[in-house]
């Protein structure tokens, strides 16, 4: 087999841990000795061990001497456990190949760490499929702002309900599977008021195969949420934050309704306003300060087209259903006044499309 | 090679003489005598000779004994040029293999002279691609109507013009040559008179390969259109048809109007209205009977919504570009009231995809 090819495995790997390391990324890595696969890990969780430790004990004493193929630069620095780079060197690996650095100041160096022992180290391998695995990660290490990833779903006519609102289902059953693995991808999801009046979903993360739920975020500047909500009555272990703007300490009706919406367990995070709306430059600040290192927007056209406006979105994804609602009376994808020409659309870069059963999805970066 | 390897080549044949044969099908032949091919023919031309007697005429001497592909049930009648079974019996063809049966009860019986006269006849073969390539001969034959491909592109955010009207280009290169492809392929283009208003276009065929312009068709149900519309100056060798409401015998202006048109070389078609807008059933029957076997709906938003409640839609194709115009208020693919229920949207059967360059293009049939 091929370096790529251990990448491949070491980055399959690394996919288990999607969901459930963050803040730390997830990581995949495989320890091959005189061509045999000798150990596997992935890092499973923040706070436990990272892949390498998995690989390496695996690997055993057949560690020796053999290569690790691992899908991010090992750490070099105390954290929650010890510096990979010791426990590479320590088992006498002798040559490593990795996909990308480690963008974490705090945590790199373990390339030059490992060079300096005499180790072989070779970095790039597959590198695009790495990054893209810990977009989120390596967004919120460089800028300290999460990644946010806007997503649809519409017919051919590009509604995403009848006038009525009623949306269910646009799309099919593998595609809906699809959105929820994303759900348990990401560290929370968001939506606008209006998404929670017309729908009344419960932002949960619902997977056969079990799945994590993100952190709910509900922008709902002047708190006219109804307590009533699904979102404010779910069993869940993640947080529902109901974002609004800044209460004024003499404001009776607004102060009443957020103390009720903390006593159902929900919290109420004051952001400043920005024309009538939350100011979404300052709440990704902000959720970026708590370790929230991507969102997936859900929803709906009004959102969407302020996180377009506000630059605030890295990438975009679709799921079209070969459909036509016909009318021009829908819900829109994206509300509000548009550009005057088509030369003003924004276009996607590194555009990908799927196929799932008879829907296409596209996304690509903004 | 396979029987279907061959059936693929005459296929391929075929397809050369699509946009050249109407009212004829395109048909490919292949001559294969002991595993060689030796003979290709097909219909380059309606009143020429069939793809039989090209191939069989190529084949010469080493036609006896051999077998044919012929992507049509080969002709038994004697129309503007001898029948195609009475060729393929004096080139001593002993086996003939079909991919589908010929829809015209005037042409067929093809397979029964054949085996009348010991030929053994294989038919089925690749019959669905078959069909595809003639959809608008088969169902004209069927049910003397047009087969209407209506075709949309759009943003993801499902816009086809920004609020101004300004669209050029929402879709790539590649997509817009593949439009001149479909517009070379059918007998007639139809469009609302809001979109020569809007875009005033020439709704000609523009290939580099060369292509023939379809018929323009304008619904335009009180002649309002612009007498110096590009659609009014062409030099072009098919017809412009203005399809209005009836002009009663005193109205003036539209009388004169109509004779404006018809000077400038235009057709002016009198079709009785239904809810205000040119009643489309009766306009079908009416190409139909002027042999217009296939049209392409180019738009707008309107006119798509009148066409699909008219049911007189039979397939329906969108370039979908990688952008996102943003806001609510640029063009929609259908226009016009909806209805109130996701249940309610129409579902495209045997629905494919195609990517040209960034765009994909979704298709099916309603």
């Amino acid at each position: 087999m091929e370096a790529q090819e251990y990448m491949e495995m070491a980055l399959a790997l690394a996919a288990r841990g999607i969901g459930w390391t963050s803040p730390n990324p997830a990581v995949g890595a495989v320890v091959v000795n005189n061509g045999q696969v000798v150990g596997r890990g992935w890092h499973k969780a923040c706070g436990g061990p990272h892949a390498e430790v998995f690989a390496i004990d695996e690997a055993g004493d057949r560690a020796e001497g053999g290569d690790i193929y691992v899908t991010l630069e090992p750490c070099n620095h105390t954290g929650k456990t010890p510096p990979c780079t010791e426990k590479i060197l320590n088992a006498g690996i002798r040559r490593v190949f990795i996909a990308m650095e480690d963008p974490n100041p705090v945590a790199s160096g373990g390339i030059e760490r490992l060079r300096s022992q005499g180790v072989e180290v070779t970095s790039g391998i597959l590198w695009e499929k790495a990054e893209a695995l810990n977009e989120g990660f390596i967004k919120h290490v460089q800028t300290g702002r999460p990644f946010v990833v806007a997503k649809s779903a519409a017919t051919l006519d590009g509604r995403t309900a009848a006038s009525t609102g009623h949306s269910q289902w646009i799309t099919g059953e593998s595609s809906r599977r699809h959105v929820h693995e994303l759900r348990h991808a990401v560290d929370a999801i968001m939506v606008g008021i209006g998404t929670v009046k017309a729908d009344n979903p419960s932002l949960t993360c619902r997977l056969e195969s079990g799945g994590k739920d993100p952190v709910r975020i509900i922008l709902d500047s002047r708190l006219t949420i109804d307590d009533q909500a699904r979102v404010l009555q779910l069993n869940s272990d993640s947080d529902t934050i109901i974002v609004c703007g800044k209460i004024p300490a003499d404001a009776e009706e607004p102060l009443r309704k957020k103390a009720l919406l903390e006593a159902a367990g929900a919290r109420v995070l004051e952001v400043p306003l920005k024309d009538n709306h939350v100011d979404l430059d300052r709440l990704m600040a902000t959720l970026g300060k708590e370790k929230i290192q991507s969102i997936l927007l859900e929803g709906g056209a009004t959102l969407l087209k302020s996180a377009l406006d506000a630059k605030i979105v890295d990438k975009f994804r679709i799921y079209i259903a070969p459909k036509l609602l016909t009318g021009g009376d829908g819900f829109p994808v994206t509300a509000g006044k548009g550009p005057l020409s088509m030369d003003e659309a924004l276009t996607l870069s590194r555009v990908a499309v799927r196929h799932f059963d008879n829907d296409v999805m596209i996304e690509g970066y903004l």
